[in-house]
């Protein structure tokens, strides 16, 4: 055990005390882990749509249309979230959840990590026990997953963060923005000790959720044709995805015609802004590829986006019409990532469906994060996956509110904030 | 070659001459294949809902509900057709597309199948050359694939039948209500020969295209929970899927309380039935499944029936809500077979598809006639197919009218017509 174990470690965090007021670095006290926690240090935390989403906390109504362009094509896995409504304001909070870091001590029962660890902190769990975990077909932990309202540890309902004797609130249950944080057992991925911790931050998030709706979910065959909807980071983590897997032609669709250039890096190989067309996109998409794309992976969340995914799979060329329905001609997969308004409503013609097309959601890329996360490491260590392209900014764990100004004037994909800074 | 190979074939046929009348056993004159056709000797053929809706040939208008009600759980691949509208009425017909026979003779070019060949007309083909034959994830064949308003041969868009001069219509490439017919090569399995064609002949639409919607498309694990909605053949041809693949629970829903029973026979456990609940369908499947079902098979076409379908399984169980959705707890497979009403819209909260849920559309059990057909036999031959259960009625060539009076009401599912008798 390191010399810190069993005692309150004081050290600094970046602490939101208000809604979309600045953060401020103080000094905090992090309790030792309990019973199945690991106390880690942060090495590395880049910033990611979900924590600007839930530190703005915005409560949306006649200014939707706003807000959701201003959220769409960009983020993480709550990518499209804009027009979201009722997040719970949960303050004074410790966000922070795309991290690297090393396990500085383990509570009781911890037997998977031990102090040296390297490790990435997840925002959804995998605990190994509950029904979700057994089964071969679900990430979603019942334990574990996402709780994007609890401020605490779920041992004791009590946070590990306080300021003077004032508890200050978890966020995802991993809260990097802290020199030292606490986080369940079943939210840390043990990965190869010689990953560069500067590089493979990105994947415990947004990086992952991409790459993973296309290889895990949409899975396209050598020489398909996939198209993705919004260029953001999830989008390009999707393109990189399709790249990966041998795509022959990757079709990347946004309303920012800036992103097309570097979208190249990513193997985009064409590009569609919805906002030169008068048609819906998928009736673009289907006249560009004769008859449909084989995959269509929606990264925007975007009602509109998502039913355009769906239908310009293949192949509605309406060659032959059996009872004036377009029918019987399909193969493609659709991937549904970004999340919409709570009140939009997914609607297709049901012919659509029964052409054999396949429609799927996912969440987290569909990966376990304990058992896959190391194994997506080790992709990025054997050069399959290029990381530093998603890598566009670097900063001072001092300087963390410019990393939320970049953000918010959507430039980059990706800033490294570096906690030893 | 047989000795009438060449010749035209003078043969007893039963003849559509209008819409909704009874068919007329005719003397028919046969011509001889085609290049890339071949003439067979129909064995045995059976009433598939398909024949009826075509022979109605009803231009359906205020009165959908009434029609729809009728056409709702039972069928073919096209159940649930009832609220269809626009198929074009083409008489003089002879129907029939699901049954067996026995190669007579082959046209030119014809080299898979030679006179005494076994075979399973089938309404769809896989011409093998085209995109989606050579493609592993569709059976839509672009040549062959199931046209209900060509009454002709693709060859030279003519009729290979006449009485006295007259040309007779063919019906889906296969008009097996004729002591011999002639096909597209491309629309005829060839089978073990010591398969029984009075029972086999079955395999050629409904059954299979219920057996491969589980046993291919959504493919249940042992042990899993599936809900089949609809009790007709190809809903009970679901459900024998889910008995072959090892499900501890098989759910039947079906508005028709007569069914149960003899459900049983096909692995059905439990049985629900809309009428008894005021709540939706998938509130009543969630609740009695500790959160919703592994897989769902929506057989009937209803645009109810199909939202249910997708949105009772695994799982809706609420204990997490994150943002007031009742987010990401999804695991499981939605699969649609019946064909709704044109105007019906699918709706769904895109949540329920963010759940890692998956919908997809199946025709004809995505099994690709030629290639998978026979193995569907041989499954039947090795006893892990029962077929048996499903032959309900047994009746003489003669007598095919009363085939069509039992299926109008409803009784049995499946009955064969001996074209010998």
């Amino acid at each position: 055990m390191s010399s810190t174990a069993g005692l309150v470690i004081p050290c600094r965090a970046a602490v939101a005390w208000e809604a979309g007021k600045p953060l401020v670095i103080e000094q905090v006290e992090v309790a030792p882990p309990q019973t199945m926690e690991v106390r880690i240090n942060v090495k590395y935390s880049s910033l990611c749509r979900t924590d600007i989403y839930f530190w703005e906390s915005k409560i949306v109504s006649a200014k939707t249309d706003e807000l959701e362009h201003r959220f769409v094509w960009v983020g993480c896995f709550v990518e499209g979230l804009g027009g979201l409504q009722g997040q719970t304001p949960l303050f004074p909070r410790i966000f922070g959840h795309e991290a690297s870091g090393v396990v500085e001590s383990v509570g009781k029962g911890v037997t998977e990590l031990k102090p040296g660890d390297h490790v990435l902190p997840v925002f959804t769990g995998e605990c190994k026990e509950c029904r979700h975990c057994k089964s071969e077909e679900s990430n979603m932990c019942d334990l574990l997953r996402i709780n994007t309202d609890r401020g605490v540890m779920l041992n004791d309902g009590k946070s590990r963060f306080s300021i003077k004797g004032q508890p200050i609130n978890h966020f995802l249950g991993t809260s990097t923005f802290s020199e030292y944080t606490v986080l369940h057992v079943g939210c840390l991925a043990k990965i190869n000790p010689s990953a560069p911790l500067d590089k493979v931050c990105v994947l415990s998030c947004g990086i992952s959720t991409g790459l993973g709706a296309t290889l895990n979910v949409a899975k396209p065959k050598r020489g398909s044709v996939v198209a993705v909807f919004g260029l953001g980071a999830v989008g390009l983590a999707a393109c990189e995805g399709a790249r990966i897997a041998g795509a022959s032609r990757i079709i990347g669709v946004d309303r920012n015609p800036h992103r097309f250039e570097y979208a190249k890096k990513f193997g985009v190989t064409d590009f569609v802004n919805p906002r030169d067309h008068q048609k819906p996109m998928q009736e673009v998409l289907v006249e560009m590829t004769d008859g449909g794309v084989d995959r269509a992976i929606e990264c925007t969340g975007n009602i509109d986006a998502m039913i355009s995914a769906f239908e310009c799979v293949h192949d509605l060329d309406g060659s032959f019409i059996i009872i004036n329905q377009g029918f019987f001609q399909g193969w493609g997969v659709a991937v549904l990532v970004g999340v919409p308004h709570k009140d939009a409503i997914f609607m297709t013609k049901p012919i659509n469906i029964l052409n054999e097309r396949t429609l799927k959601g996912t969440f987290f890329g569909n990966y376990k994060p304990r058992t896959d996360i190391p194994k997506v490491v080790e992709m990025y260590m054997r050069k399959e996956l290029e990381l530093d392209k998603f890598l566009t900014h670097r900063i001072k764990f001092s300087e963390i509110n410019k990393a939320f100004d970049l953000m918010l004037k959507g430039e980059g994909l990706r800033c490294i904030i570096s906690m030893d800074d």
